[in-house]
C-alpha cells in the first residue's frame, strides 16, 4: 500500500537507480493556480549541497505531465516526474550479500523474496522524497492560508546546528536530529475522535519519511511527567484560544484552532563512514565492512521540507474530508 | 472515518451515555476459536477499581451477536455489544456552556455544529475503548503465536508506580505516564516502504487511544542524539538477529524479526479535581470552575491493555495484508 | 469487505438465525433530523405478507443505539439493530450435505472452510437487506430533495404483476422480474471519469442486493442496437436538459442533471417449491430433493425498496465526495 | 477517485492531448516474470487501424519506468508510460461552446468549473484505455492459469460483424455492440456476500470503460423471465460443476468454480459523422453542428481487450483479497 489519503490521495513510484521517480496526486480540486516555478523553492530546500549532505547531485527538474492545464489544476490526476541522472549502480553490488546495518537491505530481500531492486535502496531510497516534496507543494496550495514551518532545532544532541555538523565531519560519523513543526491558521474541527485523529493521520504520514523514529504533539513525552492542572490549557475566549498550548493544538484528536505543534526524532544516517559489522551471506560469518556510495552525514539537514510535505499532505486530506 | 484497517477492519460505535457501545470487526478469517470467556481477561485489565481510577463501574459484559458460530469465527463480520448501565447524565449539563480544558468539549461542539451528544464526551468518551479492547482480543487470536505486552513503566515522572499514585491522591491532581510495549515472535517483512510503514500503521492505531500524545520506536528521541556507528544494529546471523535493537525491530518501515519495541506518552487525565479556568459562553468571561463527574486520577493505569489492543489490530491488518 | 462507500460508509452485520442483524453508518453529517418513525415506511415496504412472499414474519422493529441524539444525527456512527424472532433453525440441517441449487450453500462452505453459519444462509441471507433498507432511509435524508423511485415493472416476463404472481402460485414455481429505478433532481457532476463512474458506484451497490443479475442504464442493452445519431441526446438549453434520455442521465460516468434511470434484472427465487436435483455429499450421488423452509415465491416483489436503498447509499456517497 | 482496487490497485493518469498517459499498479506481488514484449499483444488488439476505427495513429509504445527489474516484478509500484504523438488540439476549440451530445463535454465543464482540459476529452478520453490495457496485462499475469476471453458478438444489432461495419460505413452513422466475456479456471470462493460481490467488483471495473451502458451475468435479463426450476443450476459433483450455467459462475456474490460469464452493452460511438443538434452557449440557441476530429465509427471493435483488462484487474484484486 504505497498510497496515502482518503480524498487527497498521493501515490509515489520509481527507484533510486531507475530512469525516474514520480508522484500522482488524485483528488486535488480543480481551479488551483499551479505553475512549474511554484515547485522549485521546496525542491531546492531538499537538495543536497551543504556540508554534511551527499555528493550525489540531481537536478530535480520536475516534469508536470498531467492534471494541470494553462497553469491551473484541472481536477484530473496530477503526475509529476523526475529523471534520475547521477546514478552509480556498481556501488551497490556488494550489498546483496552483506546487508547494511540500519538500512532496509535485509528486510527488503526477505519481504520481496530477493526480487527487489537493491540498487541504492531501490524504491525504499530517500530519493523518493523528491516526489513527496512535489506533492507537498500541491498540498500547501490546497491548504491556502495555512502555513507549515518545519525547522531542524537540534542535531547530534546540539542546538547549534553548524557546530554539530562540523563535529560530525571531524568525527567522520553520521548524526541525527530533532525537527520541530508548527502549523498556523488551522481551523477548529479537523480530525476524527478515534481512528482518524489528527495525531493518527499526521503521524501516519510523518512516519512515511525515512529515518523518523519518534513523534510527539505539544508537550508530548514531557506531558507524561506533568500534573493535569498544569497540562490543561485554559480556554480564554469564544474562539477557543488557550493560555498555554501543551495540547499542541489538538484535543480529543481534533484540531482546536491554536497552533498545531509537533516534534519528530530523526535517527543518524544509516550510512556512516565508520567501519561496522554485519552478516556476510557468502562467508556465513559476521564481518567488518565499510559503506560505499555517496551519502548524507546528517540527513536531518534535508528532512524539514519533507516533514512539511508529509504534514501538508495529511492536512490537505483532512481539509477535503472535513468539506469545509 | 471511524474505521481502522484495510483487510482486518475495525468499526466502533456508541456513546458514553447511550444504551450501548460496540464494535464490528470485518475481515477476520474463518475458523478461529473464539469463546465468550476469551474476551474477559483483557476486559478485566481495562476495568476501573484500583486506587486512582474512576468510581463509575460497568460490568463490561460482552454480548457477541454475529460472526461467531459454535465458538468459532465464521468469516462474517463479528459484532460485540456492551450495555451501558452506570450513567449519570445530569452531571454533564454544565459543560455545554463551560468547555472543560484538556477535553474535546469545545472542538466537538464546533465540529458537529452543536449536534454532538455531549453527555460524558459522547462518542469521544474513553468508554469506547472497551470496544477497542474486545477487537484487540480477536486481533491477538489472528496473530496467534505473536505476543504483545504493554506495561506502565512510569507515572507522573516516577518509575515507582504505587508511589506515584499515592502522591497523586494526596495531591488531588491527575497525572500521566509512559507505557512501554514489546511485541515478540513477529516475522520479517511486515509494513511497506513508505506510506504504510510499520511505524505509520502502528502510530495511526495508537493515536486513536485517548490521551496519547507521543510515540517513539526503539531508541526514538534518544536516537536523535546518537552517532550512526552506535545506533546501527549489527546483523549477527542469517535470520537477521541484531546485536542491539535501537531500531525497535523496524528498518525502512518493515519489521526485521527482532523484538518490536515502542513507548507512548500518556498525558495526565484532563479531569483533574483541581480548580481550573475556562471560558463561559453564557457570561462571556473566563471563570474558575471545578470538574464534576467520576474520573480516573491516573488514566495511564488503564491504558496498557488498550495499547495492546491498538497494536494487535494494526499488526493483524499487516499480517493479513502480507498474506503470509 | 462488507463495507460500502468512501465518505458515507455502510457496514452490515448479523445472521439470519442469530440474535439480531444490524447496520452501522459512518460519515453521516451531523444535524439531520432523524426520528424513529422515519424508518418505518421503507421497512414496511420490504416486509413479507403479500401473496407470493414468505410466511416468516419479523416485526422489523428498528432499535437506534448510537449516532442520533434528540432525534438529530450527531456526526458519530449511527447503529441500528433488528432482533430476529421468527427463526426455525432445524429447517436447515439438511443443507449441510445437499447444497441447494441457486443458493450460496456450496460456495459459502468452500469459501469459509465449513465454518460459516449455514442456518438460513447465515450472513448471506436476504434477512440482511432489512439493514440495507434502514441505511437507505438515512441516505435518502442526506440526499434531501433528490427522489428515488424503484418499481417492479415486470414479473415472470409479464408486465401485469398480479397476473404473474397468480400464475406462479398456480404453477408452484418461483419467478423473477425487472425493477426500474428513476432518480429525480440530481445535480450535474456526480461521479468520476473512470473507476468511480456513476454507473460503477451504483452498480457496485446494486449488485450487493441478493438475486440481482443484470443492470442497464438508460437505453442499456437496447443502445447496442441503435445508431449514434439516434442514441445521442441533443442538449436543449444551458442547464443541459436533453431532448431524449438514452444516456439515463449519465455521460462519461458523470451525472448530467437529467433523470438518472436504470433497470435491474431479478432472478427467480432460488427456493422454488418444485423438486430439483443436487449433489449429496453423504451418498456421493446426484439426488432429487425439495426445498424446506419458508420462502418468497417472487422475491422481486420485495426488491424495489432495497434497490432504492442501494441507490440512495451510492448517491449519498457521491454527494459527500462531490462536496457540493 | 481515479483508483481501482483494494489490494491490487490501479491508478491511471494523463490526458488525450497532454504529453503522455500512464498507469501505476500498486500491490502487485514480487517475482512475476514481466517482459516489455509481454505488453504488446494486448496493446496491439486495442489499436485502431481496421475499417470502422479512428485514423488517429499512436504507436502505443509502453515505457516501463518502475517496479520491474531484470524483467521480473519487484513488489514496488509498477509505472508504465505512453507518449502521445498524433494529437491535433486545434480540432477541439469549438467544443468549449457547443458541448457534443453523448460526450462528457457538458458535464466535465460543470464538474470542474471550466478548468478541465477539454482537448479531445482530456482525462476522460478513450485514450486512457491504453493504460487500462497495460494494467490488464499485469493483472492477467497475476491470475496465471485463469483465462479471460472477451469477444464482440454483435454490432449494430447484427451478429455478422463485418456486415455491420460495412453498413455503418455506407450509412455514415456510428454503431454500438455487445461484448461477451468468459473466464475459465476460476476457483470457488472469490467475492463477498454483499458489498463486494463478484458482480459488484466486476461491474465496478467494467463501467469504468467508456461507452459501456449495461452488464448482465449468466442469463442476466433473460433470468427475469425464467422460472426458478429452470434457472437453478443443478450441482452435479463435489467440485460444484453445474449442469447448466444460468448463474454465470456466481452464486450469492461468490464464484462457484464454473465458467464466469457476462455480457456488456456498448453504446454507439458518440462521435457520429451525422449532423446533430446541441446548445450553443455563445448564441444561446439550439443549433445544428457536425463533429470534427478523427473518431471510431464502431468503438465496440476495440472494446473487447479493454473489457478483458477491466475484468482481469477486478479478478486480480479478488485473488489477492482471497489470499489463496
Amino acid at each position: 500500500m504505497n498510497t496515502y489519503g482518503r480524498t487527497f490521495r498521493v501515490h509515489i513510484f520509481g527507484e533510486s537507480h531507475g530512469p525516474m521517480v514520480g508522484v500522482t496526486i488524485d483528488g486535488c480540486p480543480a481551479g488551483i493556480s499551479m505553475k512549474h516555478a511554484d515547485l522549485l523553492p521546496d525542491l531546492e530546500r531538499r537538495k543536497a549541497g551543504a556540508t554534511g549532505t551527499t555528493q550525489r547531485k540531481e537536478t530535480d527538474e520536475p516534469e508536470i505531465v498531467s492534471g494541470i492545464f494553462n497553469e491551473v489544476t484541472t481536477g484530473a490526476p496530477i503526475t509529476i516526474l523526475f529523471r534520475n541522472a547521477d546514478t552509480r549502480s556498481a556501488d551497490y553490488e556488494s550489498i546483496r550479500n552483506t546487508p547494511r546495518p540500519g538500512h532496509a537491505d535485509f528486510v527488503l530481500h526477505k519481504k520481496y523474496d530477493g526480487y527487489n531492486d537493491y540498487r541504492g535502496g531501490g524504491y525504499s531510497s530517500g530519493r523518493l522524497t523528491v516526489a513527496l516534496v512535489a506533492a507537498g507543494v500541491i498540498a500547501k496550495k490546497v491548504l491556502n492560508e495555512i502555513t507549515i514551518q518545519a525547522t531542524l532545532t537540534e542535531a547530534g544532541g546540539n542546538t547549534n546546528i553548524d557546530a554539530a555538523i562540523e563535529a560530525a565531519v571531524t568525527d567522520q560519523d553520521s548524526i541525527g536530529g530533532i525537527v520541530s513543526c508548527v502549523v498556523r491558521n488551522i481551523p477548529v474541527g479537523w480530525g476524527e475522535p478515534f481512528f482518524d485523529s489528527a495525531e493518527s493521520v499526521i503521524s501516519h504520514a510523518v512516519f512515511a519519511v525515512p529515518a523518523i523514529k519518534g513523534i510527539e504533539f505539544g508537550s508530548g513525552f514531557g506531558a507524561a511527567k506533568m500534573k493535569g492542572s498544569v497540562h490543561n490549557d485554559a480556554i480564554m475566549n469564544e474562539s477557543g484560544t488557550t493560555q498555554t498550548n501543551n495540547a499542541g493544538g489538538i484535543n480529543g484528536g481534533i484540531t482546536n484552532g491554536n497552533e498545531l505543534y509537533f516534534r519528530v526524532a530523526v535517527k543518524p544516517t544509516s550510512s556512516t563512514p565508520r567501519q561496522q559489522q554485519t552478516w556476510n551471506n557468502v562467508t556465513a560469518s559476521v564481518e567488518a565492512f565499510a559503506i560505499m556510495g555517496r551519502h548524507d552525514l546528517c540527513i536531518a539537514l534535508r528532512v524539514p521540507v519533507v516533514i512539511e510535505a508529509a504534514t501538508a499532505i495529511a492536512l490537505a486530506d483532512l481539509k477535503l474530508m472535513a468539506g469545509k
